[in-house]
């Protein structure tokens, strides 16, 4: 008998995922019957799931044996009090090499200036000399998978990386503090912050007046994590007295950032329309197919969420 | 009796020189005279070396046992036919560093489309998405300390790396191509090319109408290497014809780059002033003392340049 693969997603995802999910799933040897819509929920096996998609009520999907997100962020769904079904967050080398890929180039693009030379091509000849990357201290706030993949590619450069998290970690010459005292210190030192939490109760405006007042004067900040980690307004005063110099912003509470968005016209803001990781379909649908074969087999799935701790 | 040590470089390099190269000495147990004038040029026993100071008649130096270069390129002293003693260039950590970090974070701005939203903030929401790195291929031209050492830094994040020199080589992971039909192979291939070869009569406007005819259709074009290694009028009709997509260049024939070149006024050409990587003093001292301890204690000196093959 097939297993029954309920896709519950945006419409304009489908198009994508059908081909992508049953090439996956032929590839793991498995015998699927996906839709975007059955006529019995019961009868689903899983449910393939991304935010603002057909399901909102997972109570009638009785048989189903995991949600399997799309996507990295559970936010969506987490807070969800019909879910009792087990939820699974993708986690996807695509999608992590994305997002070394993007922090590493922002990175380095204020570590080296960049700006000031691909923005001023007025023909004043003006060598700017930085520290090397060794010299520099950079701190990944959220030191889960890709804030660890960042962290490890970062210090290959020979950036003076430290990270911060919720809990203690043990990271390979990586320092990294925990709790509010470690991420005072965390914030005093670096000259460049990268936030890459996830988005709960706990981690909402984070980086909040207070804490961006404590950071290291002229400090950049780059955001490829969650909106909601930042105070908005608290950003846009540090960035207009100078204590932040300057932000590069991938994420926001509203996305499209709306045009009159004060990010938009700050000079000293760069915003990117939420590219810094691109969940890639095929490396995607590959861990799907693997976490419906370990449920076939009857075998714990990967990349469970931790309903409570929000992700 | 201490080493004469003859500083002969720009007048404006000896305040910062001097204090790291007595500190240099110093640390590595050297007795040293160190100056930037000496009344008998036949005392001298070293001379440090830099283009435009006030040397350029080698033949009174009848005891110095070597000339030692504080830069990596040396085409302004190999040609020079006063210079019989052994002449080393610089190859300096902080100079390889310097070199890795900018070469990589101007290729993750190609990569990532970086100036899309640097340079346009109009509020527009266009999310744009490339290949990853492992899809994308970099050509390195010149595979020397410098050239490898790049490779190395791209192929760690997971960029499709080939490499081309004029003599085989073998580096662990990483295709390199010699020779003219190499050359060509890899230019047709990559689409991004970073061109790090010496200047010598053989690399001479390597880059020409021919070469850039044959490369991938929208390839980028970096040059941290030297200016002359590039036809500029070749590749200005490139960017033109769209054959080029863009070129970031930090090294020109005549330099500061005159203000009314094309190249600060072309929209597709980013200059920087020659700044991808510095003579670090602090780590290129170290290497000068050590190669006078070598040359006190009998031992071959480091980084010997070939004087027929220029580098």
């Amino acid at each position: 008998m097939p297993i029954n693969v309920l896709f519950a997603a945006r419409d304009d995802k489908w198009e994508t995922y059908q081909p992508a999910l049953n090439t996956a799933f032929e590839q793991a040897g498995l015998s699927v019957d996906l839709h975007c819509n059955f006529d019995h929920p019961e009868d689903v096996d899983y449910i393939v799931y991304a935010p603002n998609g057909p399901v909102t009520d997972f109570t009638p999907y009785t048989k189903t044996k995991a949600i399997l997100s799309l996507w990295a962020g559970v936010e969506n769904i987490v807070t969800n009090k019909t879910l009792t079904q087990p939820l699974a967050r993708m986690v996807d080398d695509g999608l992590s090499e994305g997002m070394v890929e993007w922090v590493t180039g922002h990175v380095l693009r204020y570590h080296l200036d960049m700006d000031a030379d691909v923005c001023d091509q007025s023909g004043e000849w003006v060598p700017h000399y930085g520290p090397l990357a060794r010299e520099r201290k950079v701190a990944i706030l959220g030191m889960g998978a890709l804030g660890k993949a960042c962290a490890l590619a970062l210090k290959a450069l020979n950036f003076d990386v430290i990270g911060w998290s919720r809990r203690p970690k043990k990271i390979n010459n990586i320092p990294c503090a925990h709790g509010d005292d470690g991420l005072k210190s965390t914030l005093q030192q670096a000259e460049i912050v990268v936030l890459l939490l996830p988005k709960t109760a706990e981690t909402e405006n984070l980086l909040n007046a207070e804490r961006i007042s404590l950071m290291h004067k002229g400090a950049k900040i780059i955001n490829p994590g969650r909106g909601p980690l930042i105070d908005d307004d608290a950003l846009l005063s540090a960035l207009n007295n100078g204590q932040i110099a300057h932000a590069t912003l991938d994420v926001f509470r509203v996305e499209p950032l709306p045009k009159d968005h004060a990010y938009w016209a700050h000079p000293n803001v760069t915003v990117t329309p939420h590219i810094a990781a691109d969940t890639r379909p095929n490396t995607a649908c590959a861990v799907i197919a693997e976490n419906i074969q370990r449920g076939e087999a009857g075998q714990p799935f990967l990349h469970l969420v931790d309903r409570k701790a929000g992700y």
